[in-house]
């Protein structure tokens, strides 16, 4: 678990699988002749990350080692563990660095993303959704039938009655967490209800209780980290006594999930705590920077911004203006905007579907039609799940590209 | 041209070719083996959408028909035809379905998405934006090679030479308009460079000059008829008077393509103009209903909202709220919100990634969880990149699953 991330680790873990990894996850269908093909697709291994058609997707992969060592090294002295979303990069080969870094396992938001990184290697996965369609129960159950790491949320008694049901008829028993909300979006609220819930789900038949998950969306992106760390301990409150009850009332709490990449620091400080869900942490975005750290009250330093989006300037014949190739459908919406890597002066809108336009008063250059730029994107998770392919690079040239394999995979 | 768009038509058109049309287009790795196994996921035609794996998109297609008729219907008599643009829908079935009902051509914004057209069988292709890496130039005449019908914009001198250029290396002449801005995104503005670029265009070698575009993307969501009207009239004139500058020049000027869903009944007043770039009028989406129409100061309803995510309930603890399985990844931050349809008392946030938040005051039922609902998206077009595949259906029910090729080809 400790093991340590070397650039040889990864290179075992990510880069010897290149040639596998780059078959699309529709693999399935392709010859033996298709697949060399595409391997041989790999020429953009060792090509520069400016001469890639754009919009492209970035990460470096320096930064990324680095932010899953920073996440390692801050967590050993505290007991608690990482369980990474892999809603954020969607990406089993990303995944499984994560759990060659000392991760304990990944999340999934979705049971698509769940089958999508299982049929690509990755068994240990924690649902953190409920599945609440008989078609979605179905399809966990199949899952945990042949992965007995599998885990699923559950946070209503109905729902509870009915995995149990079909894991019986899968002939299984299948692991689940109660989902204790923090605020008012998902999971049972953190009151006697939780308890009976986790009664409940400890009884029936079909399912084994393996503790509780309860995650706090809205404390992530506090400003400043000490109102953070207040606010976020303050909300969590309620579901620590749940957690509590639960254990007082002899339930299995091996598990106590929750956090996130804003509060990775904080939650630690919850007693009985297991491990963090954090996402954002191996690529950054706009967002993350401007939450502050414990360290830097602006700017949110912890880890390194490892994924970018490079664009090509496609227009400049407007004063203090520039039009690229990456709008909305390559950036997303999110707020703050991109920020363009070396231009401070640069204000970028994705408010356009397929343009971004950038507005400036000062310029390090003139830029001439065809320069390529590189962003940081607003909000990392949508953002990725706008392209197929990820090109991770090292000193900006191409060492690997790996399919987003549960990219679109919001059901 | 004008041949009417019957349901026998639709379907030989659209629902004949649904097993071929069921392959992704990854399709060239496909066995035979494996397309018929594709063909038989096609068990869901005939499934009613609200039993759907949810997120998902549908198109009705008695309302797509109905708006592919109204268009070709007003704009019979101003002798103006339909170019839509398929950046919208991203499916070459759809791309079909226009042509057979009068269009005379489709447009795409990126050469990528030219490409998945193209591979599936569309021919009649303007490109609207300007291509203008070496890679993009290369590919650009590819297309061109194997297909007359490909049009591409140009919108500065130096990409006119270096497409004249990659034409006669190709060994072809590649037909060209050239693109006006209006605004500051993207086109040469509309001045005497303009009148220069197309002289360029109608000198150098490997090009043959077709006619400009011109399109006005701030003029379409202008609230109220009346003021688009005047707005958009007045801010096209500069575009107006280069169209009759190249007239005058002795250039070619057989394509002077412009407007969209919120002007497709006002440019056709515009002297000279051969066809509009309409979009999201088959879907129509929250954004365009409120810009109003001739008839409708308050609500367009030029064109019926054909396109729908549904979307499965997954909490209903919290009072006067609501969660739902389609958050951002499926509907995306375009504001206004998804309208729920069939529930005027709720607001929709898609501010979560993976969950759509519903608050309310007065609902017509208390909703348990699993239930299904039907959203209208916030903007068509970058919610459709969002999916893989969309359902079409008639009285409810799956008559046809198109894949939508171009999805996430913002390259």
């Amino acid at each position: 678990m400790k093991r340590s991330l070397s650039r040889r680790g990864f290179l075992q873990t990510a880069g010897a699988g290149t040639v596998t990894m780059w078959i699309p996850n529709h693999a399935s269908g392709y010859t033996a002749a298709d697949m060399r093909a595409k391997a041989a697709g790999g020429s953009l291994i060792g090509v520069s990350k400016w001469e890639l058609d754009t919009p492209a997707l970035c990460v470096d992969l320096d930064k990324m080692d680095q932010n899953m060592t920073t996440m390692r090294k801050k967590l050993a002295a505290t007991g608690v563990a990482s369980r990474p979303h892999a809603k954020t990069h969607k990406c089993p080969a990303i995944a499984k660095l994560q759990l060659a870094a000392g991760s304990i396992g990944v999340c999934t938001a979705k049971i698509s993303e769940a089958e999508a990184l299982f049929a690509n290697g990755v068994e240990k996965i924690l649902m953190t959704t409920c599945n609440v369609s008989p078609g979605k129960i179905r399809r966990a159950m199949k899952i945990r039938k042949a992965n007995r790491s599998f885990v699923q949320a559950v946070d209503n008694p109905r729902n509870a009655q009915d995995l149990s049901d079909a894991a019986r008829e899968a002939g299984i028993v299948a692991d689940v967490v109660v989902d204790v909300a923090v605020g008012t979006r998902s999971g049972v609220p953190p009151d006697e209800r939780a308890l009976a819930l986790a009664q409940l789900l400890d009884k029936l038949p079909g399912l084994k209780l393996r503790g509780m998950i309860s995650y706090d969306g809205g404390a992530q992106h506090i400003k400043g980290f000490r109102k953070r760390a207040e606010e976020s301990l303050k909300r969590y409150e309620p579901s620590l006594r749940t957690f509590e009850a639960m254990k007082r009332s002899g339930l299995n709490t091996e598990i106590f999930s929750g956090g996130g990449t804003g509060t990775y620091n904080i939650m630690t400080k919850v007693p009985g705590f297991t491990d963090l869900q954090v996402g954002s942490y191996i690529f950054m975005d706009c967002q993350y920077l401007e939450i502050g750290g414990e360290e830097n009250e602006d700017l949110y330093t912890d880890f390194a911004p490892s994924l970018t989006v490079m664009t090509t300037v496609l227009n400049n014949y407007f004063p203090n203006r520039l039009t690229t190739d990456a709008g909305q459908k390559a950036l997303t919406l999110n707020q703050p905007g991109p920020i363009v890597i070396g231009e401070k002066g640069f204000r970028y809108s994705a408010g356009s579907d397929e343009f971004g336009s950038i507005q400036y008063e000062t310029s390090s250059k003139a830029y001439t039609v065809g320069e390529k730029l590189e962003l940081i994107v607003p909000h990392c998770d949508p953002a990725v799940n706008e392209y197929d392919q990820i090109y991770g690079t090292r000193k900006d040239r191409v060492e690997v590209v790996w399919p987003i394999s549960a990219r679109g995979h919001s059901q």
